[in-house]
């Protein structure tokens, strides 16, 4: 599929209700274990989404709009979320993901972004030059990637569960 | 996580709803592009797990729990959906998912199941024996899978679009 502006945000509108819909009434078990050692629980996932909303997305599409290439993102902390979401419970978590996400993409439709505009470039620290497009197809992937992640993580919860059938379920050796 | 039926349902209650929220809204390219040849698509996946509620899970449990080991499991077709899915929208296959899960949850409560029911093996055509619980499990490990399945397809998508990100996005290549 071709990058086209409308088709991308139907996903990233749709996910605040996906993550409500997967993990609001779930026991604590399914939100809180992870992977292992150095891993991600569904609720370290909802943090690390929420601190995305604030600092990465719409930010970075601000510096490539106002600087192009002439200034590089703020790299983006992968670890903020352990500090930030501390004592909150997933509920609260959800609501704040989803009222961040609203206000995201009330920002990029007051944009108005031409087709020219979504070719404009920026600079990643990392990564180097950037287009505006490329930003928000990473945002829709994202968002996806982290779903598959969350769903990944509480399928291998019953990994021993499963008995003979786990060969049947590539999930849970991925 | 040790199995428990009660932590089981709440998945099985939730997926319903999940597809929903991300599949409802979508445009079609989102809905019926897959990962390239003998792969499925988000439509496909909808006709597999409808297939699975009227063929596999209940019908296997109520197998194991009238005739245990004495009895095979009739082999689920994994290709029926094509030909049963055909000419019906999304919308329809979301609303048929959600009502056959919902009366499965119904008959799976009216069972008021034992702990000692749910050590009860039966016999799996190929994998041989398996216990009910194990069946359960399997039946919540499947939804997340296909769950997962579907985010990925959706996200390969954009598999060129997201430029030097693409090294950011284990997604993409799994």
């Amino acid at each position: 599929m071709e990058f086209q502006l409308e088709q991308a945000t139907e996903i990233l509108r749709s996910t605040p209700s996906t993550l409500n819909s997967l993990l609001r009434h779930l026991s604590d078990a399914w939100i809180f274990h992870n992977e292992g050692p150095e891993s991600w629980s569904p609720y370290d996932v909802l943090g690390h989404l929420i601190h995305g909303e604030e600092t990465d997305w719409i930010p970075r599409a601000k510096i490539i709009l106002e600087d192009g290439e002439a200034r590089s993102f703020e790299p983006f902390d992968r670890f903020a979320m352990f500090e930030k979401s501390r004592g909150k419970s997933v509920a609260e978590l959800l609501d704040t993901f989803e009222s961040l996400r609203g206000l995201n993409l009330k920002e990029l439709e007051a944009m108005h972004l031409t087709a020219a505009e979504l070719e404009k470039r920026g600079r990643h620290p990392e990564l180097g030059v950037v287009t505006l497009s490329q930003l928000f197809a990473t945002w829709v992937v994202h968002d996806l990637g982290h779903i598959a992640q969350v769903v990944r993580v509480m399928a291998k919860q019953y990994g021993d569960e499963v008995g003979q059938w786990r060969a049947y379920l590539p999930i849970l050796v991925k």
